[in-house]
């Protein structure tokens, strides 16, 4: 295999960006995607309708500046998620139609729902992004569990119900596996809770014309000819005489540095010579994927809007925790998507798909009535069980781990540089964090004169 | 490379134990080792007084009885740990000797701790050590760490800073790296707190003749000629078939199952093809290893012994928090092996190697006094470092990860079998539960008629 300047693993939102930062300061790259697809936990699928649908991450919102702006330079256009009508909140068999902040909780337990935000908001304030070990009392915070905080700070078990529902939503993933102060640099990584949970004028305001893979498509389109390759897994990273080589599938390619835009668990799993030092090393032992099964149900109408309905819906009573209005933009059919997350990921993933399929098809016939019976079509994507991605939407740390190895998760190593979105200081977990992910990873190569 | 009935990945104990019970039974066995020598976590070293020490794993206790079986089959000797003496507490300055079951702590506080250690008793008697999900309350016990547990337990800041020193001597972790589940199971696999802690009659009861590291070589020594490759790190699994192919670093193998007996933090780096199922990879995940720098300092005499000293300290205030008499069986010269644990390993690991060897020298003199001040050889083993074991003494169990992926800890995936001191259910954690999950392993194998 020919050389190149650098080279990116994965071929994500944060592996493209950075190649196309690469080449656009006149490097040469080599991109390597184990998939035969570019996109990462981007991907897109189309419905017997015509309808796109999205299986990955899907919406972008007006605080992800860098995200937004990508998408102009791509001539990529967005359109707003569906947000009209009225929500429903699922309890205990009651359905509760909402169209406020209250997220349908109990007119009771809202003032302490709102107490229990502020005090996440305002210990959230406390964490320096580029160094959240560093927050004051980071061992505190992050030797507990979220789980253990919510415990210890509210004894009203709908606002604890609330912020669990909420856990679930953001993370795809339960309290006990998040770390305190996981959550709050999260929070303040995305500006603030309301930010993170809310559709119009937070991050699911606005969705891709064409799918959010396109993004990744459009970048690999722009990248020069032969830059690119896909089905080529990498197995391992060398570093040696001042360059680095890759072996992949069918070979190897030398560069003078190399992007790693994995996951960290999955950069984890590459073979290293000379090997990653024990910090890194054990960074990628314990920052595991969140979990999620996303799935897409399509209709001839989205019937629901005439009934009043956004089709956006927290159940506490089902698998199927989350849906939203998932339709074209013209409206031409109806999707509703939805997201079996956490442990009802996990459960679900152990049924049958016809059992599942059923399971979801009960949820939305709850949630939206008969009409929901008979999708005219149904896909689903389990991102736990994908070989190079392993979960989503992302990797969390649990109790101890941010202040124990923290600082590795993007501090170059040599000339083995880190992007994704985990390891991005602003839109942590999200395309916009990947996005500037990918260009940090890339400024640190270009300053390094690869 | 030629075929085999099995192959095993690993040469550690479990491995070469599963080989010999594999050969046993008339089936040929390919075993692939990554390292230049066997022993995975055993490993022996010579000090220039000729005193053989382990640098890993060292000790058996009687209720280890299948790793002091297998060591009677090899011809090996065991020896007693020295334990006569006084023990030393050291506690904000203040140093406690002791011979009873104290361990040196307070007499106003004992009580709380045998308290506590009684309810902790309690509740790991109630865990069924084949599926410690199934344990009464599962769920709410392994959602909470240990350290959360300790802090609803007990007022009594000595309790708890007992339980927390416990818990880094026994894990190389610490509290809030492990879920309260996983701490009760570890306690009833290995028969009682009292077992884990004691020496004699306890888990630290013996030492083998000639050093840990003796059982897999003489493992690998009666294994038929050509059964092992060491140098042979195994990057790709795949079933096909009716069979299993395995990709090393010179070559491939193939056989009807393979039994990979390795920690499953790296079990999971290897490739599957097909893909692990989910829960099997969730699982790897989330199973860190603990940390750990194990250290000897050699002198010319076991000088401590006259001063009526057992060697054995525990420390609340030093990085090198646990010390032990590692002198060879017959005294003829004096050494002292200890360990920095948990985030006492991870700071020591930032020092220099000089500033390491300074730190321990302190503390041996304090512990021992000045007679320490000057050993004639001192060697350690950074276990985080090593890219073949990526920490010490095992793997454990954060909070919810249990119930969540626990069933998929020794489960067989087709053709693929798993080993190693995690996998077993007595004796997790120590050589003789390597020993049982290799003969648990070789059984799987063989009854399904490799």
């Amino acid at each position: 295999m020919g050389n190149a300047d650098v080279i990116v693993v994965g071929a994500g939102i944060a592996g493209l960006t950075a190649a196309r930062e690469v080449t656009g300061a006149g490097r040469s790259v080599q991109v390597l995607e184990a998939r035969h697809r570019v996109g990462g936990r981007t991907t897109g699928d189309t419905l017997g309708t015509g309808a796109v649908v999205e299986m990955g991450g899907q919406w972008v919102g007006p605080q992800q500046t860098e995200v937004l702006a990508l998408l102009d330079e791509l001539g990529l256009a967005t359109f707003p998620t569906y947000d009209e009508g009225h929500h429903l909140t699922i309890r205990d068999g009651t359905i509760t139609r909402y169209r406020d902040q209250t997220f349908g909780m109990p007119e009771a337990s809202l003032p302490e729902i709102a107490r229990v935000g502020e005090e996440l908001e305002s210990l959230a304030a406390s964490v320096p992004l580029s160094a959240p070990w560093l927050t004051p009392d980071a061992l505190a915070l992050d030797r507990q569990t979220f789980a253990a905080w919510l415990a210890a700070t509210t004894d009203d078990p709908e606002a604890a119900r609330f912020f669990h529902l909420l856990t679930e939503a953001l993370f795809s993933a339960e309290p006990w596996e998040l770390a305190l102060l996981h959550v709050l640099f999260y929070v303040r990584s995305n500006g603030s809770l309301d930010n993170l949970a809310a559709t119009t004028g937070g991050n699911q305001e606005a969705r891709v014309v064409g799918g959010s893979h396109r993004i990744s498509e459009r970048l690999a389109e722009q990248l020069p000819p032969g830059s690119l390759q896909l089905d080529a897994a990498v197995s391992v990273v060398r570093q040696r005489d001042g360059g680095v080589t890759v072996t992949y599938d069918r070979g190897e390619v030398s560069a003078a540095r190399v992007i790693v835009a994995l996951p960290p668990t999955l950069a984890g799993r590459l073979r290293y010579d000379p090997p990653m030092p024990a910090p890194r090393d054990g960074l990628t032992q314990q920052l595991p994927m969140g979990c999620v099964i996303k799935i897409q149900a399509g209709y001839p109408t989205p019937f629901w809007r005439e009934a009043g309905l956004s089709g956006q819906v927290l159940s506490c009573d089902d698998l199927l925790g989350f849906t939203f209005d998932n339709s074209p933009p013209d409206g031409s059919s109806g999707v509703l998507t939805g997201f079996f997350e956490g442990a009802h990921a996990r459960q679900a993933a152990e049924l049958t798909a016809d059992r599942r399929r059923e399971l979801v098809v009960d949820s939305l016939v709850r949630f939206f009535g008969d009409a929901a019976a008979e999708p005219i079509e149904y896909v689903e994507l389990d991102w736990m069980a994908e070989e190079h991605t392993r979960g989503c939407y992302g990797g969390r740390l649990g109790a101890g781990a941010w202040t124990a190895y923290g600082e590795a998760l993007a501090a170059p190593v040599g000339r083995i540089h880190w992007a994704g979105a985990e390891t991005a200081e602003v839109s942590n977990g999200y395309m916009d964090g990947a996005v500037r992910s990918g260009r940090r990873a890339a400024a640190e190569v270009l300053a390094a004169n690869a």
